[in-house]
C-alpha cells in the first residue's frame, strides 16, 4: 500500500490537493485542471463497451467543465485487457473501465458484480446495486485493492451463442465444445460440455474450421462486428450464463479520497448517466443487427426448455459451491441471491407479465 | 411569448447572465448563486414519484458544488398539480417534475413522451429518448411552449389495477365502472366500459362504496400507501395501459438558454441519472409491497390472454385516431410505432427470452 501510493503520487495528483474546495472556473488556470487517465479492457472505440467508457469520460469532463479531464486509453495502449485491475490499484491510472467477472483470479467474490449464470436483468442488478447492498458490498471487497467501483454499463441480456450443433435436448450438451469463459464454462463442463476460453480474434477461425462447436461472444451488435453468422449454422437465445451483465469503473481510492465531495458526485453520476446510457444504445444497435441477421436468413433459435432448466439446476450448485470459496463470498452471495429471489417475482408479474402478452 | 419572457425575467434569473462562462467557486460570493424553483404534480416526497424529483434536485445542487440550486415544490405549495406546464412554461418556475401524458390538452402528441397502451417497455423507451428520435421530437413538440424536456425517471411496468369484478373475458368489460384516465380511458370506453377520472383523494372511497367497480393506480409499491387492497378483491396485471411511463422534468427555454454549457450539461445528465435511480427504486420497494400483499391475501390474477389481444387491438385503432389528429402527432407516431415494432422482436429474444425460461 505504502508503495502504491508513493507511485501514486508521482504520476500526476499533486494537482488534485489545491482543488478539495470546489471547481475553479473555466479555463482560469492549466493549474486548475486534473488530469486523469483511463485503461481500459476494450479496444479503442469498440461498439457498445469501448464507446460506454468514452462516453463516460466525456461526460466527466463537461460535467466538471474541463476541471477534470480523463482521457481513454483502448486494449494494449497502457496495459494490457486484464492488466487493467492491477494498474488502476496501483496508481498507474486513476481510473479503469470493465468488467468485475474478469477479476475472480483477485477475489471470487466480484463476479456478482457483473454477471452470473440465472442471475438478475440489468433492472433487477441495478435495484439491486442502487437500492439494495449491492455497491456497498461491492466496495467491501475491492477496498483490498485500493478500488472504488462504480456500475457504469449494462449490455441487457445478452445471446446464447452461435452452434454448428443443433441443441435439442440436454444430451446434445455432451461433448459440446464451446468457447465459453468463467461461470458458464463451470456450467457447461457440468453438463457434459468442453469448455473453451479463447480471446476474441481467434474465435472466428476456431469456429469455422471445428476447433470448436459453439461460441458465445455478445450479442447481435457485437456479434456483427464479428462475422459469426459466416462461421455457425445456429444463433440460440436466450444468453442464460450472462443475462445482465454490469460494466464497471474502477476508480482508484487514493484519488477518488483526494477529490472534493462535487468531483466525487461528479464521477459517481457520470457513471450512473453511462449505465444507462450503454442499454439504450445497446438495444438500438442490437434490434438492427437482429434484422440483418433475419435478411441474411440466420436460424435464430430458442434453447428447448429441459436444457434450460438442467443449466439452471448446474448454475445453482456451482454458485453455492462459489459462496463457500471464502467469508465474502458467502457474504456477497446471500446478500444477492436474497434479492434475486424477491425481486424475480416482481419482474415476472411486471415486465414478463406485459412482454409475454403481446408475443 | 413576449410576455411570458417579461414575466420570467422579473422572477430571479438575473443572476444567472453572470455565469455563463462556467462555474464559480463554492461560496466565492452570493452573486455566483442560481436558485431556481422545481414545481412538481405530487404530493411533496410521495412515494417514488416525489422522491424522484427530490433526487433530481439533490443532484444538481451536488453537480453543481451548490452554484445551482433547485428548490422543490410538492403540488399545491405554488401550483396545483396539472398547473406545472404552464407554470414553467411562462418562467413562474424554472423547472418542473410530471408527466407528459397530463399536456394532451396543449398537445396531443406528447402522450407518446409518457406512455401509451400496449406501448414500449422502461428499456425501449429509454432507447428511443435516447438513441432514437425520441428527445429530439420532444423537444420540437415543446418548443412551441417555451420548455426543455428530458427524460427524468420511470416506474416500470405498472399494475393492470384494483377489481370488485373477475374479468374472465371481453364480456366482463362491458359495463366496467373503472377510474382510468387518459388513453386507457379511451380503450376502455371502446371495450364497452365507462372510464372515470378521479383525483387520488376520491379513488378509495369510491371504490369502496361501489362508485366504480375498479381503478387503476401504479404499482404495488404506491398501491399500498393508498390501502386499495381494503377496497378491492382483486388485483389484476399487467398495465397494459402503461407499461414504461417516462417521468419528465420540464426547464423554462429561457432559464436554460441563459445558463453555461457545463450547467447545461449538469441538468442534462442529473436528468439521466435520476431516470435510472427512479425504475431502481421502483423495483426495490415494489417487490416488498408485492410481498406484502401476498401476507394479506390479496388475489394476484393475469389478465386473460383474450382481453389483452382485445384491448390490444383497440389500442392501436386508438393510437392511429391520434397520429391523424394533427401533423406533430403524425410526426412523433410514426417514428414511436416504427421504433417499437422494430426493437421489440429483440425485446422478446433477450427480455422475454430469458425470463420465460425462469419462470
Amino acid at each position: 500500500m505504502k508503495n502504491r501510493r508513493k507511485f501514486f503520487k508521482s504520476v500526476g495528483l499533486a494537482t488534485a490537493t489545491a482543488l478539495v474546495s470546489g471547481l475553479h472556473p473555466k479555463g482560469s488556470s492549466a493549474e486548475s485542471k486534473i488530469k486523469w487517465k483511463m485503461v481500459t479492457s476494450w479496444p479503442k472505440n469498440f461498439p457498445g463497451l469501448g464507446a460506454g467508457a468514452e462516453t463516460l469520460a466525456a461526460y466527466i469532463n463537461k460535467l466538471s467543465g474541463g476541471s477534470l479531464v480523463v482521457k481513454v486509453y483502448g486494449a494494449n495502449e497502457l496495459v494490457p485487457p486484464l492488466g487493467v485491475f492491477d494498474f488502476v490499484s496501483s496508481g498507474g491510472a486513476e481510473m479503469g473501465h470493465s468488467g468485475a467477472y474478469y477479476w475472480k483470479g483477485k477475489t471470487e467474490a466480484a463476479q456478482f458484480f457483473s454477471s452470473v449464470p440465472f442471475g438478475m436483468t440489468a433492472q433487477e442488478m441495478n435495484s439491486w446495486l442502487y437500492y439494495g447492498d449491492g455497491i456497498k458490498l461491492w466496495e467491501e471487497v475491492y477496498s483490498d485493492f485500493n478500488l472504488v467501483p462504480r456500475p457504469a454499463g449494462n449490455t441487457g441480456v445478452q445471446m446464447g451463442g452461435w452452434f454448428n450443433k443443433e441443441i435439442n435436448s440436454t444430451a446434445d450438451l455432451k461433448g459440446l465444445k464451446m468457447r465459453i469463459p468463467g461461470l458458464g464454462g463451470e456450467v457447461l463442463a457440468k453438463a457434459g460440455g468442453t469448455p473453451f476460453t479463447l480471446a476474441g480474434a481467434e474465435i472466428f477461425t476456431s469456429l469455422q474450421t471445428g476447433v470448436i462447436d459453439a461460441t458465445e461472444w455478445v450479442g447481435p451488435y457485437n456479434d456483427r462486428a464479428f462475422g459469426l453468422h459466416k462461421a455457425a449454422k445456429y444463433y440460440y437465445y436466450p444468453g442464460w450464463h450472462e443475462p445482465g451483465p454490469s460494466l464497471e469503473c474502477i476508480i482508484n481510492k487514493d484519488a477518488y479520497d483526494q477529490l472534493s465531495d462535487q468531483l466525487k458526485a461528479i464521477i459517481d453520476l457520470a457513471c450512473k448517466a453511462a449505465n444507462i446510457d450503454m442499454i439504450s444504445d445497446y438495444m438500438s444497435k442490437n434490434y438492427q443487427a437482429l434484422e440483418y441477421f433475419k435478411k441474411e436468413n440466420v436460424q435464430i433459435k430458442q434453447f428447448p426448455k429441459e436444457v434450460l432448466i438442467k443449466l439452471n439446476k448446474i448454475s445453482d450448485e456451482i454458485l453455492l459451491e462459489l459462496s463457500q470459496k471464502n467469508k465474502l463470498s458467502k457474504k456477497v452471495y446471500d446478500s444477492y441471491v436474497n434479492f434475486l429471489n424477491r425481486v424475480r417475482p416482481w419482474t415476472l408479474i411486471s415486465e414478463d407479465g406485459y412482454l409475454s402478452s403481446v408475443k
